[in-house]
């Protein structure tokens, strides 16, 4: 059975998350439902990506598998695809052959991820449900201070979900990087994030924490300390999903080059 | 009556464009209503604005002016408007107390107005609305050349709606660049436009020909032929509007600063 792997991009707005649930709208439901109408032996399988998103957030540059009856080429494969999956805003921007081997959550050794956050008083419209919108100007230096203290191989249990199912909250952040940008009347700062793997709410409980250092209330040091407590309660408030993008996965060798 | 000038941003999708029409959405009548709600004096009174954009065309950086009966502090003003314009995709980026004798319109010196087209093969989704769409990449420098032949004072009659209402066909085109950005497994071309004043459709008129020439069906030279036709006919597909903002308003004195 021929395996193949997708690059989705997706507006996260109108599902409840990427995992296939009972009577939700999901991401994997849209592509499981478009699948099985093009290559009627898939009907019943499932499709594996390497970030489960949660509801919400949105992907550039998610990757999938799916086994299919039909060795499809791979462009006609992803024309197909994008047309059934109209109207959801569901794209595959890139599909590949790949061996039997290649699984997109279990081979992959790296995910990026983007958060994009506004600062400026009036409400954004164009960027509505893109980002998360804060009313004042934040300090750049300070949120980078802030994250200097996450980066490396850390307990991150400070900034894991309670309902996180990871067995351990030890991971390598490998980087932080923020970025800002002129947004009309306004900036925006663009928080790259880039780590083996993540735990639950990783990205949103880091972000909403140097907002609150960025915003003053809290001193970069307290970042460290939230996180040597390696206690939940000692987080920052965890940031609404509309900013979050997953922007890219990593394996040993790009299955679309 | 203490005059006031507003910088507005909206998204156009849900609009059937600036101006107020009967039993139509429309910006003006989204930001009539609530100014008549903070400010009851206004019932009844008008708004003009330095653009009067079309269907689905959006705004950063329109230009309006009210006249009210309050004396309001202009940063509180927007703030209050913003409030009364909820949920509609509208807002007031800047508030200012002006002379008598400013007219968003007829006091304007120029338009800015920028076109987003982006170029590839699977569909947009974070951006559907937001930006015009074509399969194929374009050449930018081909564009670049056809664009030339359309700066400065011309009779501008083959790049205007038979709708259009300017006494003239005559304008002065002070630029077009083109300018390109990577989007993921695709090109966005941002074409931004100024002058003192367009003619109805004349950037759309405009970019959809321009795309002919990065298509490789339209050679540039054919541009300047077009021009010099001075006819409807000549012109090449109008483009649609949800790629169209008018970004800005130049007057002689900045109301903002």
């Amino acid at each position: 059975m021929p395996r193949f792997a997708l690059q989705v991009e997706y507006d996260g707005a109108p599902f409840a998350g990427w995992q296939a649930q009972a009577d939700q709208p999901s991401v994997q439901g849209a592509l499981e439902a478009a699948l099985a109408r093009l290559d009627p032996g898939f009907a019943g399988r499932r499709i594996a990506a390497a970030g489960r998103t949660d509801a919400g957030v949105h992907a550039t540059g998610q990757v999938a598998h799916a086994d299919l009856d039909r060795d499809w080429d791979p462009f006609r494969l992803s024309e197909a695809l994008n047309w059934h999956l109209k109207p959801a805003p569901v794209a595959i921007l890139r599909a590949a052959r790949v061996e039997d081997d290649f699984h997109a959550r279990f081979s992959a050794q790296e995910r990026r991820y983007l958060f994009r956050l506004v600062a400026r008083r009036a409400p954004v419209t164009h960027l509505k449900g893109r980002v998360w919108q804060v009313l004042n100007p934040l300090d750049v230096d300070a949120m980078r201070a802030g994250a200097a203290h996450l980066i490396g191989r850390h307990d991150f249990t400070t900034f894991r979900s309670s309902l996180c199912q990871a067995s351990s909250p030890v991971k390598s952040l490998d980087e932080i990087g923020i970025e800002t940008a002129e947004v009309p009347q306004g900036t925006e700062y663009r928080f790259s994030l880039r780590a083996r793997s993540f735990l639950h709410n990783q990205v949103r409980s880091i972000v909403g924490t140097l907002e609150r250092v960025g915003a003053g209330s809290w001193p970069p040091a307290r970042v460290a300390e939230a996180l040597a407590a390696r206690n939940r309660a000692a987080c920052g408030p965890v940031c609404p999903p509309q900013g979050l993008y997953l922007t890219g996965v990593g394996y040993p060798r790009d299955p679309f080059a």
